[in-house]
């Protein structure tokens, strides 16, 4: 305010310096040379005047707004019982705060999507960090459209070639747990999958089904969770009613693999004696059932990281140059439950 | 894109609806009278031109971005492991969604303050709901001193004058949690409290020793912990070691509760038998733990919705008129633990 109690403006703030407001603007933008006389008095009457420059018009000079958006296509019930997305969330915030960025995070559940398109057009964010991503979203489509830098971490079902996408190997990590299920003697080998319209569910089913097939075994015992432990007790209960012979389980998320240790335990089928069992994630929960559950670590951290780096790139690059692709290979964490 | 491949401009868009660029403008921004005709034939213009307004440059018009801020003063950490916070957003969400407002979500740290508040005067978003106070962020006075609109959710500790609150009765629901514990006849009743920084903390405590006092009875058992489950366990056991002949426990938190059950259980405790516990929250925890937990239920939903009431209207009138105080007073719930 100024010390007449209204807010100042910037000819106020020019008069008080004795320069053009053209002269003060360059000099608070700070994106056009001015002289450092000029620059002194123009800071030292924003001081005196404790003159805020409007951020939408400063913007409008910098073209920036000094906030990251991140994006999850995901109802905020999942968002908040998931672990994936809080340590998406950590690690992202982490990166941004070295670089003094706010993050802005937005969800958006089906339906929603034209309401975040009319935000994201608006540019009150420089860039986007998408995840979670949903077969009919189109959000790569979209974004790439609107022309606002973005990193999908997770490969996009479509539109993928026109974005740039930090992604793991899911099919790759499926594959290592059914071989360590097969390498323990198992034969019988279910896997409880997540929903089929999700990159990650329908890359893990892929894997765990190829390797069956190379083995030269049944593929058939399939079960579909969406990633959460009642999901998981759910569809292992259908596995055990379906095939009540299964040796073995690989679960598509730790959670769900939570739940079907849930569920074989009130049967008093015990693991790995009767039943082992791999999930997927070890973001904190794989270390603590009953027993310590096998599993692939999902690099999140690493991923997150990663997309930061490459967004804030793109966006000091004005968000051209090409897309940038970059994979991360899971790691198998052997614990007890095989 | 225009047709020649690059953005469109407001010119271009005026220039093939005949009209002038201020007709365009105000046409697109829809807040000034323009000609049915005018109107039409800017707008077919913009379609055929794929024309975009830029937002930045849109809200310095009509000073409004469609989007609404929840402000978070915590870490990611607690923000996803409260149920309390899930609730909140899921309501604000739920409100917001009705008037087609996007909702942004910050999360600030201590420290992070200063980037927040440039974010704030940047008016990237047209209002904000403020929850979870500390004693020393003066979010109010500076949300204040900016001139965005705001509800805080739950009274702030200082600057609660200028602002919009919507706040529920701790203090009052506290000495309620006693009287329960008092009428089963309990006599050495302890407090697991939540932090001395934060008003939900320190006004549930001086419920508690209030009621106690008034009761005649010692109110010197008293240990902090920061809402989360593992705290309320090592409460309970700085508690148990100093008073081993304690009979009743009021927790800020039903996660506290839960905590301090398990470390009850631990020592082969009995609850309600041996030492009878009453909750706070009623969010999804108390109903599953073993005994199910007495509690105070948080009206937070109602809260929220009436937070974004309150706001909408303050947007509405430009953020000017009096702050508003709503309270809420919650209720118990009776259960097992006593």
């Amino acid at each position: 305010m100024g010390t007449n109690g209204h807010a100042s403006t910037l000819g106020e703030v020019a008069a008080l310096a004795g320069v053009s407001k053209a002269t003060a603007s360059r000099a608070i933008n700070g994106r056009h040379k001015v002289s450092p006389q000029a620059q002194a008095a123009v800071l030292d009457a924003v001081r005196e005047l404790g003159y805020t420059p409007n951020g939408a018009a400063r913007s409008l000079v910098t073209r920036r707004t000094g906030s990251v958006a991140v994006i999850l296509p995901e109802s905020d019930e999942r968002v908040f019982t998931d672990p994936f997305f809080a340590r998406l969330l950590h690690q992202v915030a982490r990166s941004l705060r070295e670089h003094d960025l706010q993050l802005v995070l937005l969800l958006a559940q089906p339906g929603d999507e034209t309401r975040l398109l009319t935000y994201l057009r608006g540019r009150y964010v420089d860039g986007a960090v998408v995840a979670s991503h949903h077969r009919d979203d189109h959000l790569a489509e979209h974004l790439s459209d609107v022309g606002l830098p973005c990193v999908f971490i997770g490969a996009p079902w479509t539109g993928g070639e026109r974005v740039s996408v930090v992604d793991s190997d899911n099919t790759g990590a499926a594959t290592q747990a059914v071989r360590v299920l097969l390498e323990s003697g198992r034969r019988r080998i279910a896997t409880i999958a997540g929903p089929g319209d999700m990159r990650a569910g329908h890359d893990r089913l892929q894997g765990w089904r190829q390797q069956l097939e190379a083995a030269g075994l049944d593929s058939s015992l399939v079960a579909f969770g969406d990633f959460t432990e009642d999901s998981g007790a759910a569809a292992c209960a259908q596995l055990l009613d379906a095939a009540g012979d299964l040796d073995g389980i690989f679960a598509a998320s730790d959670l769900m693999a939570l739940g079907a240790m849930r569920e074989l335990e009130s049967r008093g089928i015990r693991v790995p004696d009767d039943v082992a069992i791999v999930g997927y994630d070890d973001l904190g929960v794989a270390e603590r059932t009953r027993p310590p559950l096998t599993t692939l670590r999902n690099p999140i951290g690493e991923m997150a990281t990663e997309a930061v780096r490459i967004l804030l790139e793109a966006i000091d690059h004005g968000g051209r140059g090409a897309p940038r692709r970059v994979v991360f290979v899971p790691e198998l964490v052997r614990r007890d439950s095989v």
